[in-house]
């Protein structure tokens, strides 16, 4: 299998996590999203969605969107799980990968944030607030979500790793770039630091890819 | 079981279908999202995350986030299937299912389009034309998605409803609001009028609901 990816997206560090904890190993290639890369003819033949990550099978066939390729790497790879297994359980971590996934990630990723100062004249400033806004309201969430649940345990879902961390991870990386204080979110902290003791998550690491840059 | 909604919710709306498809009866509530009674305490207490659906079990217990659970209804009342069988399917029905409600709802809903009138000074034409900015940039990947792959049948993904059908629709409904051109996605349109036509589709929409507003 070729993973597709960039290092700074969060989508492709989700997927970059569960291949590392299950032990797959992978083709790593690269695009710039930043130079638009991923808009490239070539690319586009590949996804259609013109987004990262692509998880291209030995098959030929392509998967996209990284909620997806998780779902996929859970169902064919089922060790170590990535979900609980009673409905509930696997419900609930599913919830909690949808917060940084669908309500944080996608208003405040690249394309986004370049609207805001091409269309919108945002300055720098300005956009970075936006960014902070709406990860600050759903880390708000998530906390109360996991802060007080007895379900929650040295990972957001008991003692192992489920995609609900591999999820936040990436996520908590982006609220660095952009300022976020996370004294505000001690059980997301204390999550995260357990986390990137992990050498799953620890390789995964924007800063450890190939492709990375200062 | 008791869904907590809105008419208007695309993630409710998922939900509803869902419920139909599968037969399942349920309890219905409204939470009235302009009026601001998600932030209700009573509601925060059961969904800390402050948005709809939310379901609640007979156990007491509260799934929140409409994909999971989707995901939820599909373990627990499995017929009719709303996933293929084989986990590329899988893969590419979640992929889909996606589009709308990671690349383009978080983007344009209510919460977000108040940011841009209150804290950027947008018109509410400038903020409809974010609106479809982002939907057509969905609308083109999802449309692109399926155009032309052969798994694609009457519906996104072979002949029977699925996940992806369930997410595409709402969003179709929001994409009218919006005013875009539908005519530019003419397999997404073809499949809408199939949905339309279904009984559990029909029922689903915000018009039928209890809450409906003009």
């Amino acid at each position: 299998m070729k993973l597709i990816g960039y290092f700074r997206s969060s989508a492709a560090y989700r997927v970059r996590i569960a291949l590392n904890l299950k032990g797959i190993a992978v083709e790593h290639a690269s695009r710039h999203l930043r130079k638009g890369e991923h808009r490239a003819p070539d690319y586009v033949a590949l996804n259609p969605q013109k987004l990262v990550p692509a998880l291209v099978l030995d098959s030929g066939e392509v998967l996209t969107q990284s909620l997806a390729i998780l779902e996929y790497l859970e169902e064919t790879h089922p060790e170590p799980p990535l979900l609980p297994r009673d409905p509930v359980g696997r419900a609930r971590v599913r919830a909690l990968a949808l917060i940084p996934t669908a309500d944080i990630h996608p208003i405040q990723n690249l394309r986004v944030m370049s609207y805001l100062r091409e269309k919108f004249g945002q300055t720098e400033e300005s956009a970075f607030a936006w960014s902070r806004h709406w990860i600050e309201t759903g880390f708000d969430a998530y906390e109360a979500s996991i802060s007080t649940d007895r379900r929650t345990g040295a990972f957001s879902h008991g003692n192992a790793p489920t995609m609900a961390d591999l999820c936040l991870v990436p996520q908590i990386f982006n609220a660095a770039r952009f300022k976020v204080d996370m004294t505000k979110y001690p059980t997301i902290q204390r999550i995260h630091d357990v986390c990137m003791k992990h050498p799953a998550f620890d390789a995964a690491r924007p800063a450890r890819q190939p492709d990375a840059e200062p």
